[in-house]
């Protein structure tokens, strides 16, 4: 196929792509110890690679490049066959193994990843959080739906007039004290709930955030299981429900619309964790209703690890090709034309997003493990009652809130960059569904928008900031948890230039205190502009949406300086030193240069350096092992579902092949060809006209 | 459909959107002269309503919501259908007003836009500028393939392994003396034709561009005519084409794949102005070959055209959006909650496109017209042989080159950014392909790398700005055409800071000169960088694109203010000069802030000024206007496509009654539903694995 004639002795050379990668390949490559480094240690590696050695095995869970021409039905019907078969690793994974695997396979079928994660994560979650043990118990364990059996669950919250306002959801539940049940209804269209994964055809159960409205009082949004469908799976009387329709990605999920007619649910159906009613219609509230939200957590962290993997999978393809790919001669001594990756424009596209990946591979490492401890410590603290230990999980859970609210937001903007970019950088075949890039980008960027849409969540994460300069500041307070750096910001308020040298920019340290001042300036300034308008928070909302970003950056460099620090193996030290001054370069000064600057912490002069300079000497000191520093992400080419992409290299045969055997070139008419043919072979004008606007019939007509 | 009940005297209050956005079109409205305005002209302004209709009319071209869930198969056929409607306009429709009729239509069915664009605009266009008048009425006039009759045409430039340089195409075409024929080959699979639109299964010819060879000897790439399929549209001998196969966008486009085995074509078939091959083999190669590429120009202008219908598209969606979308309360003492649009960071984030989308219609406007001058003076130049008129066309096509290349990239990037930042600001709801979003972006994004990659694309025009400005201050020439305002190099290359002031950021003028000076002192650093690294033009890439994009935006607020300073309604002035001022501030300020300070332009206070201070004071100024100033593109709801963009401003009634007609909720089992309850309603672990790993069978087994 590949040739127009194989294996004769007169064709002209065809191009040879993988000889690049592979020479590439045998001069520079690192040791599984990058890897390790990169996942955060030994186990966690070892792990990773037998769960990419058993998905690719797996003859349902394997990718399929005929995966990129499904319909939205067979999608949805390969998505459940998918999902079953996960229902088995369940049953017999512990669960740190099974949510790692669920973790990986989302890279390369996120309409499966999120159809479990909403189920498991969310509506369970969401029970284990806001039910009482013996609610979860019986939901979750007893019934089964933990391991996907019996039960499906679906998240029940936005409303198609309420997304980011949970608290203004128009749902209700009203107690009926006759009956000892609540009355579930929808009052009007806006209170449709909207975009509920699984909804449409899966979910036999929901979590529905609903207000809570006894004896006529509002007690705002609590959280109630309600049936949907029985166990044979027919809709309940006084559901209603929808499929929501075609989407932008994620075609293999089937989120829906549900509206409720008066359904009628027992009482203990309402998760009563933080809120009680009692037979007799008395709401009693226990402290801690804070942590009911505590359940989203966990996806957002999700959200920052799937955000590093995903920008590792497009990053990986994307060198690849810019290895293996000529195009043009340099100059007209050149005999051959130039690899892509040669250009200096190319390394500048490219390697930026290498450096950020692994930033972002040490931060979320980072946050999955501050996550499990909140976890961990808060239900320590609870079981043992100890209120010191809960109040210390209380600022814990704090810091997470603020930590994950602004890696989530800020990584998943990232990515959706890394994506967008890293296809257009493959030219025309970025563009070609079997090189991957299409469809990860419109399954990816909802990643931007749900479970804490990006700009609510930073703006969130920038006002917490705020407040905690302004307590260090303006109240004396010394503050505890990730956001301890900012303890500094007095000595940071100060107008001294920071970065004023040259050889300042060499050291991640004091790039690390430049980000500390920038954050505590630009806070100083907001807290400014709310003495002058009536504290309207509003007015700053995007200098908050920047305070965040650069908390997560400052997150990032801190992470991978401690792990830089603590790293043993000089031979990848050297790289790592390059990867972090490329990041420092790129991400945080290239896209932040106006406020370094504008805050008089970065010498305009050295902005100048920078781009004219340092990005792009260290991007050539990082060239030789572009091949090597990608290939240590280690993911298989069933992950990286990309014709282009794959690890031999063999860019243009694997490509055409893709291409051939999902659309057979013998079948050389369209389906619709003879509507093709019968207007290119029509009659002329005149004919079909009956001749009626001629000189002939004008002379009848006229007479 | 609406409520849960309708027309009943009990519901609660549902949201009520189209009271607002109606409340504000009542106070705010602009008479047709701001379309005008917009469009260049009453008459312009007069055909694209008139055409607006026609195609809202027309009952095969109208949208439908149904084609969001279109199969790619039926897709095409559609397209088809779509297609032979177009050609009976065609056929009665002068030029100039189908090819307006194909720009409009193109806006919502990007597939149908492209399919007649490459027939008509490339394959025709090539054949007009690279065949004689001869070849011409041969091929496009006797035949009709300009009517889209009997021939289809497709365009054979790209490869497998060439994109950007088409001068290094392997195809190759060699003479044979003997037979007086072209023999066109793909030596080997790098050099497959590839991305060809219309080649899978429309096209019955195609140009083809293949190195001439005649007796050994390589003459570069030339274009042929090659056909594929007869009269009955049986593919020709010789002849292998595949279908490229699933794409990330235009999915009605049937991209196809070409091998040429020893195709022989007869001498004549070769496109011969510029190029000529005689009876024995002799070459000659007339002068001006140089404008063999012409063609593509055409393309490019309209992309950049296509950028501000495109823009104008979704600014109007979201802004209705945010005016009828109520979240959250502001403060406690507020009674409802707060329209979208009333907050800061959200008037932050869509103003500056309506700014953009107003400088873009300006802009591509007067590009279209100096497409049209240059063309029409060309034509009439080579006609009458005037050799300085000849002369004076070049210069014109040399500009028209750097200013298509530097708007067709520069205006593609920002398309895909306002489609992107638009979805986003509608929530989930932006997700829904009913809205429009994803399938406009997915269709769009093709446009930057296309038709000349936008990298390559703005390298070429920053190389010709900073050559340029070397040609006035190293070789004192004074040059002419659109970059005339670089013979001010010299006096800008002062280091003298341009903007210092507070109030000179209110003038657009010296906001026009200051960017005049930041390109002319790039170019200077560029051009001492050439001095010191042996004129490696690669190492100032990034400069390179960087000046095409600030030339793109020299050209549109040049535009802006000359269209300003002419225009007589001093009503809408005001509101253009809050445009054009915001304009400046976010896309041109906000976007190279580090490049103006960095290049001691701006002074740093003015950048916290225009961030902190300008942006939010000239969104707040437009905030009245957001439905009047979008109304004004006048683009209906059957061009918007988009449920949540009605101008009705009925937002969820709109949306609800789409989804439901698109996805009857009557059927309430998805036809995959037996798989899934199978898995849910699984036999237990134990059962499965027939009771042996159970105590049990563990003591028989051990005996």
């Amino acid at each position: 196929m590949s040739n127009v004639a194989v294996n004769t002795i007169n064709s002209l050379n065809p191009p040879n792509p993988q000889s690049s990668i592979q020479e590439e390949r045998a001069k520079n490559a690192f040791d599984p110890s990058m890897h390790e480094f990169i996942e955060g240690g030994e186990q966690k590696s070892d792990l990773i690679l037998d769960l990419y050695q058993s998905l690719e095995r797996d003859p349902v869970l394997q990718s399929n490049f005929k995966d990129y021409d499904l319909s939205t039905h067979a999608n949805r019907l390969q998505t459940t066959e998918r999902i079953n078969r996960m229902t088995r690793y369940k049953e017999q994974e512990v669960d740190s193994e099974f949510f790692r695997r669920l973790n990986l396979v989302t890279v390369y079928d996120p309409s499966l990843g999120i159809r479990i994660s909403v189920n498991l994560g969310l509506f369970g979650n969401c029970i284990k959080g806001n039910g009482t043990d013996s609610q979860y118990k019986y939901w979750c364990i007893d019934k089964e739906s933990h391991n996907m059996k019996h039960l499906w669950g679906c998240f029940g919250m936005t409303e198609l007039g309420h997304g980011s306002n949970v608290a203004g959801c128009e749902t209700t539940a009203t107690f009926d004290e006759k009956t000892d049940e609540f009355i579930i209804n929808t009052p009007h269209i806006g209170a449709t709930k909207w975009w509920i994964g699984g909804a449409a055809h899966s979910a036999t159960h929901s979590v529905v955030y609903a207000r809570l409205i006894v004896k006529g009082k509002d007690y705002g949004v609590k959280t109630f299981i309600v049936p949907l469908r029985d166990s044979n799976h027919e809709l309940l009387p006084g559901v209603s429900i929808g499929d929501i329709g075609a989407k932008m990605g994620r075609e293999g999920v089937d989120n829906g619309w549900i509206q409720f007619s008066k359904v009628r649910i027992p009482r203990f159906f309402m998760l009563q964790k933080f809120c009680k009613v009692d037979r007799d219609g008395k709401v009693s509230l226990p402290p801690l209703e804070q942590l009911s939200y505590i359940s989203l957590l966990g996806g957002r962290v999700a959200m920052a690890t799937d955000s590093y993997r995903i920008c590792a999978r497009f990053i990986t393809i994307a060198l690849r090709y810019s290895v293996g790919r000529l195009q043009f001669k340099k100059n007209l001594k050149d005999l051959t034309e130039c690899q892509l990756i040669d250009y200096n424009l190319h390394q500048k596209r490219l390697l930026p997003y290498l450096a950020l990946t692994y930033a972002l591979a040490l931060g979320t490492d980072r946050l999955e493990n501050q996550h499990s401890k909140v976890l961990e410590d808060l239900d320590h603290a609870i079981e043992s009652k100890d209120m010191d230990a809960i109040k210390q999980g209380l600022n814990e859970t704090k810091s997470l809130f603020i930590d994950s609210g602004s890696l989530k937001s800020t990584l998943t903007w990232l990515a959706a960059d890394c994506i967008a970019e890293t296809r257009q950088s493959c030219g025309g075949h970025g563009y070609s569904s079997y090189n991957g890039f299409g469809k990860s980008y419109d399954d990816w960027v909802v990643q931007c928008t749900w479970e804490g849409d990006n700009n609510v969540l930073a703006m969130s994460a920038g006002k917490s900031i705020i407040k905690n300069v302004n307590d260090i500041l303006n109240k004396n307070k010394k503050i505890d948890g990730s956001l301890k750096f900012l303890n500094n910001s007095v000595s940071n308020s100060n107008n001294e230039i920071i970065l004023g040298k040259e050889d300042e920019l060499n050291d991640p340290v004091i790039i690390l205190k430049s980000l500390e001042s920038l954050i505590s300036r630009i806070s100083i300034h907001c807290l400014e502009a709310l003495k002058t308008n009536n504290s309207d928070w509003d007015s700053i909302s995007h200098e908050r949406v920047i305070l965040s970003k650069l908390r997560c950056h400052h997150y990032l460099l801190e992470t991978f300086i401690q792990r830089l620090n603590s790293n043993k193996d000089e031979k990848l030290n050297q790289h790592l030193q390059n990867l972090v001054h490329l990041y420092c370069y790129s991400s945080i000064f290239n896209d932040f240069a106006g406020q370094f600057i504008a805050f008089n912490i970065l010498a305009p002069k050295l902005k100048l350096l920078i781009t004219s300079r340092l990005i792009g000497n260290t991007c050539s000191k990082l060239r030789p092992y572009v091949v090597a520093l990608t290939d240590s992400f280690q993911q298989p080419d069933n992950l990286l579902h990309s014709a282009i992409g794959n690890y031999d290299g063999n860019i243009y045969e694997n490509y055409f092949d893709v291409v051939n055997k999902t659309n057979p070139p013998n079948i050389t008419k369209a389906p619709y060809s003879k509507n093709l043919e019968d207007f290119l072979n029509r009659d002329s004008l005149e004919v079909r006209q009956r001749f009626e606007k001629g000189e002939e019939v004008s002379k009848i007509l006229s007479k």
